[in-house]
């Protein structure tokens, strides 16, 4: 009997961690449909109340307020509808109740129904486990063609 | 024992719920694989014998049959090789036997050796579990830069 | 008893496959951050230490250091920082400690800080589990608009 308790306490820790890297790729995705819908408040979600959102064009946003600001801003008014925000393929690292993830960005636009790719970037992306589930700590954002991009993406954990 | 056989149960309801999720990004992904490689018949049977492909530009497909024929057409037919249909990022979201998905698509050609973006649209996907495996029910598409597209984003659940 | 020792063998099973499939998507997928950081060393070690990698621009690699060379050339290191090699969207397909993916890579690279893609392929990548873990013995790159792409792509499995 001790056994089997055994068994199903481990199968149930590996279930959850397959279970917490599928909730933080669609905590990552979603970002891009509320953005590309226009939902600034929805998309700021996806962080902590007090998380941060460092992008080297807007700078550092401190909080899901700052973050719904950037979105609400002509700047990215403007792109929508039209825009994707892509935030993806990338690497999950689990730590218990936090994580981080490497990966890409690409933001998309279209301008007189020609889709262009306006931004590809490098992210280093940290995670808490809340009673909200998942959210975002901190995303740092960098152009890719930049050092720092370039250290983010040597952060990647060997696999 | 009624204590294990009520761990195993929570745990075999988990499993099933991560190995459809996995089941459903691969089905999803396969479509691009059959239409890039000119094998209608493969990307229609995505679909349930009856499902609906309803796409701005084509129109509705009602039925495998239609959405054969129009991957038949000379229109798709000119672009393989040299396509590359893909159904990523997408947010799934499962209940039960069905699921949906909210994501992007996007449709890349290439012409004269130089590969460029065809269309970018937003996709809701409904699926079934059925006899053969998950299927879609109906999958509607909209180009990126219409409000149509807007509200299939506006869709995605929050996670 | 047995019974229930059944049915956690069973997930145990069930529940390693969906490991392996996560464990494959996220070593596929760091190709990219070694490759586009410089870390020709990293890059390599996803594949077997005498792995091949034919790609239809260098050729016929065997083993790391051929790979680390090839990504130590001029060619490659003129494109970083600034390149993204995005391994994505795949479709894994599993048998016990081998397994194969069929899907699409993506290059990017951005001069004068305009991103461009230079070049959509697919590829077929056979995989082993081994004591490092999984890693690739073989992938197979073929740009998009040829006959041999074509061919990859159509040995997707039916899902």
């Amino acid at each position: 009997m001790d056994e089997l308790q055994k068994r199903l306490s481990a199968l149930e820790a590996r279930l959850r961690a397959v279970e917490d890297e599928l909730a933080l790729y669609r905590l990552m995705t979603s970002y891009g449909p509320a953005a590309d819908s226009g939902d600034g408040a929805k998309a700021s979600e996806i962080w902590t109340e007090d998380g941060v959102y460092d992008a080297d064009g807007p700078g550092v946003m401190s909080g899901r307020g700052a973050i719904v600001a950037m979105l609400s801003e002509e700047g990215h008014q403007s792109m929508v509808p039209g825009c994707a925000h892509l935030n993806h393929p990338v690497v999950i690292e689990l730590d218990g109740d936090r994580a981080t993830a490497v990966g890409y960005s690409q933001v998309w636009r279209t301008d007189d129904g020609k889709h262009r790719v306006f931004r590809l970037a490098a992210n280093r992306w940290e995670f808490a486990r809340t009673d909200e589930g998942w959210r975002v700590v901190r995303r740092t954002n960098r152009r890719l063609d930049t050092a720092p991009a370039r250290e983010i993406l040597r952060s990647t954990p060997r696999q």
